[in-house]
């Protein structure tokens, strides 16, 4: 891997002797100047200031993915906590992200108004995002799915989006929030019609259309006595990330000054980490609770 | 994960009773179409038609990565041949990819000029290259680097520019390949001062202060009896990905008609492959060669 | 003129017969339809939802243009009234403008946030303002500067830049104000110099070069009498334009239903104007004495 | 009319002590600069390098316009000589406009390829030409329509194309070319039917609903006599402008060195004008003849 530090130095060095004779047929020194006006064509995308500036992921072709890993239906744990490691991930090693929220095969990152990084430029939050969490998935995968290989590296597809005001931010979450709640609520119907009444999946989808959601829990109740309400709340509300403050307690093996022996001590520190939750973020409470959040400081 | 199949044919309905009261207070259905309009802020990104659309991706803090994999200077034979592992998984798995260009911890991929995949939007193109790229770049470690193992998940940042003329292209093309000879150049003259002459990174960098592609193919040949032009094309020229058609033979057990058994039977079939080659492409022969390249059909 | 209804609705008809066969050599019939692909070029300049859109123009080489009309120094009433002439103009022919702020040759035309006139195209605002606006200046020309002939058609210039918050808008006008001030305090003093004290214009900037404004106050004071804070608010804070209701009585001539003969009857109404003040925007006064400019219902 | 050379020296100074009471409430000076991080805000609109730059401007509410000023229909000579004179003077007032193409109410105006007035930025392109075309549309009204009056200034809306290739640009302006004809075909019949044959105009849609070019060559034919062949090509073709070498011959009065008078002397002169033409620009033909259009040295 070449030094960074060396290249910027000579960028305008022209090419050697034995180079140039091979490059440019004897005639004149090929400079690399001489192509450096295709930068030009770089447009700038610069993200409009004062403005939340959300990244969103999307798991590519997940349905097939999903069948090929044998994931659980209608929601898998290991799935959707390597997601999380993953968006924790993101949180840790990138700046400004205040908050992330995260269902199904989908994340999205809030960068706080103000941030700065990489002078705003969509294109490096958009990359630097669906990079770092693509990676991540391959390197955690094992710790959530053990001995199930993964077959082959997954891709996702990411975009930016703007919100100028705190209301917009939250409508756009509340969004994915509801999103969520609409689409695990005919999940966990439509796998219980295939799996424990054993229609065909074109049966379940028959059956289901036209229903509200009024319909759907009565038949998940009277059908399979299941109160969607108990149902767990990762399901059916998604993952929200936070920064909180955590207190680590771990051990080190240290030698004190009197003594002629190491011992092992435990020490206990705060750090602040993304934390996952499971709860409400349409309604008003969240946001009160946390209003760290939308500070912006 | 959820059935995005289902997803679509409900996305209006209103959440059901049950949700219902616990979302809104017991006051009003609080619908999904309530939050919909934040849609409206997504800003469109479509690349202009009839240009080349290349995406460029860059390792992230990868001097430091390089440092703590131990990577050799100033080429590390397993990353450069993992590099190029992930832009051919990348060309597989994408669509459009006329050819990539690499050298140290960059790639880049051309889309052809009528492209309209993903309808041409620029965070399509370049999401779907970083993500698949990077998961890779993980996926493929162990078959590159064996024992030695990866201690973190790498980041990756990326970049969409349009090109309108086949000189735009090929001048960007040239332009790389020009960064790759002025630093490997440059690098490996500096490596060969600290590694063999004993000199401090600082010493080094001084001694080389100024110095033209003459100057430093003249130390290495007086100082180090190294030839420039004999190190190998992969260092110097970096590596050009392009579609082949490639001859493959593969056994396969066959039941014959008249036989009772199975027999092990070789088939020769045509693939396209995407193939290294480490060549020059700033003059005029490698393009005269591989004229389907610019054809854009 | 063409009847633009007819022609959306005969748009793909190929040519006729007599067309055809110059057109395309006799060949295949040559239809529009074969070009509309061109359309596709055309970029989305949609600006972000819930922001401010505020379109500035600037005369095009004014200083020329004031010099060969006459303008006096440093300020000239007649050109400065036939601006806000123009930007009425604008405000009462465009739609969702909600203020504007002028001075000098340049004016900032404030479009409500919500506002999804043309769809909220950047093209749309910038082009109708100017056009609109440049048209006027000729138009009223005649109405200000009277018997002294316009020499040629002005040029304007203008671009259109979004504000997310109340804040950003407000500083935005401050800092059109803010350079109102400054460049009319030093203009003040440069032109008393070289018109009372008869300084070159080389020898007055001199004399101003380093100054802060209570120099320039000073020597305005000192020298010529006058208080910078008696000069006419009108070049000290240029103009802001709001909508205010306004009475205005016309007369009309009515026959009344028991009466032979027509009569002139005086009639009151109440009209939204775009109202000229010369006020200072950058304290809190004004916008607590017009909330209604940033209400945005 | 401020001294702009002025302004940019002392944009940073702090505001005087005596205005500074009355901005800030005699709390802390209000300085420009506090406001100046606005300009953040402004996006950079800089087109593609490389690509044909086309600004098209359409007349606003045009179809009433012409009504209100008595336009003959279907075309209004003095309206197009107009329009054209408008694009002459862009022509003349702006930089690098290789040609231009009008018909009815709109104008198309190419920027050279490599051109970099004003940094290529999209929003100085448009508002330049739409600009100067609608204060010279009112400057030279009376020049075409005498004694009519102009009734109010008119608007006009403008955007800005990338076109990368020759080609593209050639079928953008046969695209604006086969427009013309469509729509001149369809109006010529459509009056012919309402002022020769008394139908209404809705008789007169009805009549021509459905109908092919061919169908609407025979109505004129065999009804009205008329071979559309020969109406004028001002109509049929529209209007392009390109420059070409005039001599020009004016008359000076000079006085020469044995001569004791002024004498009246004829002087030719070559003049670079943008020239009308009402060709076919769809065909190889206009290209061949003119091939320092396209050039683009």
């Amino acid at each position: 891997m070449r030094l960074r530090e060396a290249a910027r130095a000579i960028a305008a060095a022209a090419l050697g002797p034995g180079t140039r004779a091979r490059l440019s047929g004897g005639r004149a020194p090929m400079a690399k100047s001489k192509f450096e006006y295709v930068r030009d064509f770089e447009a700038d995308d610069t993200c409009l200031p004062n403005c939340w500036v959300v990244t969103r992921l999307d798991g590519r072709n997940f349905h097939r993915f999903a069948e090929q890993h044998g994931f659980s239906k209608p929601n898998d744990d290991r799935a959707l906590h390597l997601m999380t490691k993953c968006a924790q991930t993101v949180m840790q090693e990138l700046e400004d992200i205040v908050m992330a929220y995260g269902q199904s095969d989908e994340y999205s990152f809030v960068f706080k108004k103000k941030s700065n990084w990489f002078k705003r430029r969509a294109s490096k939050f958009m990359t630097h995002v669906v990079s770092q969490f693509a990676s991540s998935y391959v390197f955690y995968w094992k710790d959530y799915f053990k001995d199930q290989p993964l077959l082959y590296p997954p891709g996702f597809d990411g975009r930016v989006v703007l919100y100028p005001s705190n209301q917009n931010l939250k409508d756009y979450l509340s969004w994915r929030q509801a999103d969520c709640h609409v689409n695990n609520l005919y999940n966990t119907v439509f796998w219980m019609l295939v799996q424990r009444s054993g229609l065909t999946p074109v049966q379940a989808q028959d059956r289901l259309k036209g229903t509200l959601a009024g319909d759907k829990n009565e038949i998940l109740f009277s059908e399979f006595n299941i109160n969607y309400n108990n149902e767990p709340l990762m399901y059916r509300k998604g993952t929200v990330l936070i920064w909180q403050k955590v207190n680590e307690v771990t051990t080190k093996r240290i030698k004190l000054p009197k003594e002629s022996e190491e011992k092992e001590v435990e020490v206990a520190r705060t750090r602040t980490k993304a934390v996952p939750l499971h709860c409400d973020i349409i309604g008003d409470q969240f946001w009160e609770e946390y209003p760290e959040i939308l500070a912006d400081s």
